[in-house]
């Protein structure tokens, strides 16, 4: 059984770590792996730990930024071991990996992100997520390493691809061959969304809304409401033609021209 | 919550994996480490590993052999990766987490054993168990590395233990802090057992019945039998009875007495 869900470390600081989630994730029959910024790759250390999943390795596609490593994908899960002070929907691994298994039956391309070893996804990151997930721990030692906690969501997942099979869902015998799932919603991608939340910026810069006092924090609650809202690519294209009916920079254009 | 379960590795020869499987245990809320034979124990790769659970190494617990490790124990799972071909018990973690949570109710003691990196348990050592778990792997890939293994049978049992709380199982909270279940039946431990089967034993070299030929795998055969019928303390004193009833040994110092 394949599971097409890609798995993204973003800045993983030890190589060794790469290759044990090699590993893990081929375990599991995942092998789409995407490394953001890595401090060393390829390296001896991750080819040794991978194993016998070195064809993961040799796989695995290196990008720049995190948009770039998930920009086609539509269902995207974000892991966070500390409880946020801002509101986000946040499940649990077990319900994580069925909400995964839905998306992929309703074609959309999944992707779970990971954080740097020390300290996890950034906001802006986790922003980008249409989902966050809490893998539940003691308390007071929740370090769980990046290496296990890719196992452990893959576990899940393979847990939940095979529920999904047994019970004779119409898609997932394609997904698990390697096919697209075709069941019905499918949300709009990363790259999509960027698209949007740049649209967006441009129009409140141009009516003066966004100013350089606090833009960032600003743009990143705006960014939150539309990522929590699961958009599709239709809603996306309303909203847009509603920023273009608003957009003062054209407004000035199209009275230039009357 | 405090999840007392054993976790004993038996020749692990890595000391990565060692100080992995500390860090696995302590994120899920276990503490208690037995090593068996270990290549090397302690060392610095194990206590670099462990990073923040550096006290369940110190506190970790090095044996000669498995029985030492678990003889007081009434509850063992054994970790197999491969089917054997021997008819065994074999679940999936999370019902095995379940099990195990409910013998811990019933006031047994319970140990999960992993087998060394590269071949597992040896049949001897899971003849041993009460109770075969076998993590659903990739058919070609199921390589799992033994540290991952420990966190996700650890990770199992965690949610077992949070979904039993959940239920007002009224024992978990005594367990969870610490205690002894007191709820029913407790099996018979490993030490006891052994003493079973080494009266057996004697009892049927005295009878002829073993012989120097293929003893090995008869007794084998025959620890199975018992393995998988779970004996409590009370049929153990049963059995004995009746092997001491039956001794030869016992009928010819009888017969001389008369």
């Amino acid at each position: 059984m394949q599971i097409p869900v890609r798995i993204v470390l973003v800045e993983p600081t030890h190589p060794g770590n790469i290759g044990a989630a090699a590993r893990a994730m081929k375990t599991m029959g995942l092998t789409e792996l995407a490394l953001v910024r890595p401090q060393a790759f390829p390296s001896d250390e991750a080819t040794a730990r991978a194993a016998g999943a070195r064809d993961v390795l040799e796989r695995a596609a290196v990008h720049d930024s995190l948009l770039d490593a998930i920009a086609e994908c539509s269902f995207i899960v974000g892991t966070s071991a500390r409880s946020r002070a801002v509101e986000w929907p946040t499940v649990e691994p077990r319900e994580c990996a069925a909400r995964i298994v839905e998306a992929l039956e309703a074609g959309n391309r999944a992707a779970i992100v990971f954080g740097t070893e020390h300290s996890g996804l950034t906001n802006d990151a986790l922003a980008r997520c249409t989902l966050h997930v809490q893998i539940p721990t003691q308390p007071h030692f929740s370090s769980l390493n990046l290496a296990m906690a890719v196992q452990l969501l893959c576990y899940e997942l393979r847990l939940a691809m095979l529920a999904a099979a047994e019970h004779d869902s119409p898609h997932v015998a394609d997904i698990a061959g390697g096919h697209t799932g075709r069941g019905g919603h499918r949300f709009a991608t990363a790259e999509e969304l960027e698209g949007f939340n740049a649209h967006l910026e441009r129009v409140l810069v141009a009516a003066g809304f966004l100013r350089d006092a606090h833009p960032r924090q600003m743009k990143l609650k705006l960014r939150r409401i539309f990522q929590r809202a699961v958009l599709d690519k239709n809603e996306i294209d309303i909203l847009r033609g509603v920023l273009t009916a608003l957009d003062p920079a054209k407004r000035v254009v199209a009275e230039r021209e009357e």
